[in-house]
């Protein structure tokens, strides 16, 4: 969940060259957890479409890249959205493993379907 | 496997509106599995850009929504991006989980790094 959560976190930063907060990952308990999903959520929501303006030519680097780059573009795609969704996914198979009632709705959320 | 690769299929073909071959899900090794791989992607292959025109909007549906649809974007970003990464990070746990000596580098593939 924290990674999950930094992931989102700085993948915007990055992308638009804003800082980002930083937290000393210490969540003990789910409602912890909560609380730091809802940081990431209010820290994107501080962004607007325009923020992102420039954001695929962009030049993102990381520490572990050793002075290499990518484009805002190839990182979004192959780096913060695989990503992303890696770490929600074992959040989602490590309490179901360990016998949490999850299925697959519980993972996708409620999906905006339409009367046709 | 089998679903991550069905997800992408399924994906672009209601996404535009071409039809998707249908696989009868019998692989057993795990060659047959790199060649269900291989066919999924050579699929994907055969798409442009230009027959992706007016996906965002386009009305999707599936068996399994009883009538109801989603538009195109967001089929797209809460359907078919979610699941995809869903099964190929649970295909990583399975084959992690029963021993073989996976790590994240292996699931992200190799990224597009450039010279600073």
């Amino acid at each position: 969940v924290q990674i999950a959560c930094d992931t989102t976190k700085l993948g915007a930063s990055r992308l638009t060259g804003k800082d980002a907060p930083s937290q000393p990952d210490t969540e003990a308990t789910l409602d912890e957890l909560r609380a730091r999903i809802k940081s990431a959520m209010a820290y994107l929501d501080g962004f607007s479409a325009k923020d992102f303006e420039g954001a695929a030519t962009r030049v993102v680097s990381t520490p572990r890249w050793e002075g290499r780059v990518m484009t805002g573009e190839d990182y979004f795609l192959e780096h913060v959205t695989p990503n992303f969704f890696f770490h929600a996914a074992h959040a989602y198979a490590i309490l179901r493993h360990n016998g949490v009632n999850l299925g697959k709705k519980d993972y996708l959320g409620s999906l905006t379907l339409r009367a046709p």
